[in-house]
């Protein structure tokens, strides 16, 4: 089958050998498969990935950077046909499924896998006790999102809102977007969001942000003051004393970049917490002392839990959330390549889906 | 009267103007006073600790760095007298108290403060509301360690413990000997307790650690496998699928030194919690991605809550918590200033009291 072979840092579109599908496993044909951030960094810097993962225990622990894998983890597929004792899904049924694959023996990571290619592949082998099917009338491209959509979902649900919490966004590419839709489909208010770009702060505004900031133009804490927050201990006194309602402030990290980190904990007000989201590969510095005299609570997450995943398709398939906005391209697997490059310009592209099979 | 006086740098011993206890407020003679780690620190960087309070916005806005400072701020104190409208106390009570004086405009910290002269002179001027009674029968030298272990009260109260949690507490000084101390009077096990100083572990064994380990003999982190903490993501599924029980790991860093929040975050379990409670004054440098791909939780903490202070002294004064064991020398207003040059030697102190009257 054709697929988009990641191999010493290139892309290369060419045929590659198929499993078949084992033991509760079934063969899916991909019909739309997002191109995420992760992707992009490991294009480039795959062994310091799998290396990140080794050390922190979290996987990958058998996954050779000097093989072939083929990217893609935001699918939509279709099942084709299921190995012994897979027969849940009719052929034909539109499906999406967190990327992994379960064994008893064996624990992969679909698109960052050695063994399963990924989505950016004509055929895919996924588990089917993993898979759910794309209720009827949902677009296939509005399903792919499912994916990006449950880190927002998981993000939001490891935060520690109440109904008076203001909740800032830094950052407002995919995950941050997701977020902004996690928080909206909550009913939760308000929501700054900030981004050095016009289209991803345009996109925020579409998702659900009250406010939007250009951080180039405006320090995004700033606008803590406008929502009532208060930013010193003697502040957060005077609004106890007041009667005030104030919830933990909340700050979602989405940009995973050097120094971003050490700037939320300057600029967030005493108390917040920030949930980090957006994945710094590389060493970071911070003044730990500006954190404990602010007794600020910093949350790392990652991922979803499976009943996350499947809330994300729920608010997509209702109608809680529309993902249209974010999605901003189309191409082939001959196009994967150009779009990789396309995406490092944020003016240009918030999420592009790849269809394999045209 | 005679009192420390911090200035340029130094301490210096000598006679201070006294003020007269105003509305709500109790002037009081200093019994017995620890000296704290922070003190330590403040004697040479208080400028940077001024400026850190500062830019965090938790308070000292108008601590004059540059100015005459009194410390003291872990005290047990007698009341002499009380000013208009605090006639709460008898003279003669014996008394401890958060170390702040609260006013319908002010707030500040007995101890940190260009008004208030803390615990290093022989009378203070405290906050009537604040005072606790000590308990008939609890000695002075107990009751003067209140202050520290609502340090560790606080640290364990903020942690997300369950039953089967394992705590791992970094750092066996003040800060960490009541982390112990207040995990043990919760009756929480496994402590595993980690110092480079043979004196330092030995006080983590009398005070509740189950086994302390001296990190340049052995990992700490490689201690949690002794007692089943899955420490990988595989692991982890594992002890899923066995129906173990697992609480989340919770590590205290009580240290505060550049590195050991990093050599935590390397070596630590998945899903972690880690309170941060040693207050490290430099910056300091991460990984942010191992944190990720852990899902860790940092949590920094700092003081106590008024009933957390309430909840320490009772501690004490009803034998739960045995404080013996830290208080390791006595001396006079002359000799705080060598006392200061002593306790830079983990082993030859643990908690040195003034006793200002003698």
């Amino acid at each position: 089958m054709r697929a988009v072979v990641r191999r010493a840092g290139k892309l290369i579109c060419e045929d590659i050998e198929e499993l078949d599908p084992g033991p509760g496993q079934v063969r899916v044909k991909t019909l739309a498969c997002g191109i995420c951030g992760s992707d992009l960094h490991a294009l480039h810097h795959f062994d310091h990935m799998v290396e990140m993962g080794r050390r922190s225990g979290s996987g990958g622990g058998d996954l050779d950077p000097k093989k072939d894998i083929v990217f893609g983890h935001e699918f939509c597929a279709e099942v084709l046909e299921g190995g012994p004792g897979a027969d849940r899904f009719k052929a034909g049924t539109r499906v999406v499924s967190m990327p992994v694959n379960l064994s008893p023996t064996r624990f992969d990571a679909v698109g960052y896998s050695n063994l399963y290619p990924g989505g950016f592949a004509e055929r895919m082998i996924l588990t089917e006790m993993l898979l759910l099917e794309v209720p009827n009338g949902l677009s296939t491209e509005h399903a792919a999102l499912t994916e990006p959509m449950a880190v927002g979902e998981h993000a939001v649900a490891s935060a520690a809102l109440d109904k008076t919490s203001v909740a800032l966004v830094i950052g407002c590419g995919p995950v941050g977007l997701a977020v902004i839709a996690a928080l909206k489909v909550r009913g939760h208010g308000p929501i700054i969001a900030a981004d050095f770009s016009p289209r991803r702060r345009q996109a925020a505004e579409v998702m659900g942000a009250d406010v939007v900031v250009d951080p180039a133009q405006t320090g995004p804490h700033t606008k803590w003051a406008d929502y009532g927050v208060p930013m010193t201990g003697e502040a957060m006194r005077a609004a106890l004393f007041s009667g005030q309602q104030t919830g933990r402030p909340v700050v979602f990290e989405c940009v995973g970049a050097p120094g971003v980190l050490q700037s939320v904990i300057e600029g967030c007000p005493m108390k917040a917490q920030i949930i980090v989201a957006g994945v710094c590969m590389e060493p970071d510095r911070i003044e730990p002392s500006l954190a404990i005299n602010k007794q600020l609570d910093l949350r790392f997450v990652l991922g979803y839990q499976p009943d996350e995943f499947a809330q994300s398709l729920f608010n997509i398939a209702e109608g809680k959330i529309d993902v249209s906005p974010l999605i901003t391209g189309s191409v082939g697997l001959d196009g994967v390549a150009q779009a990789f490059v396309d995406l490092g310009n944020p003016e240009q592209h918030v999420k592009v889906l790849v269809t394999p099979n045209g």
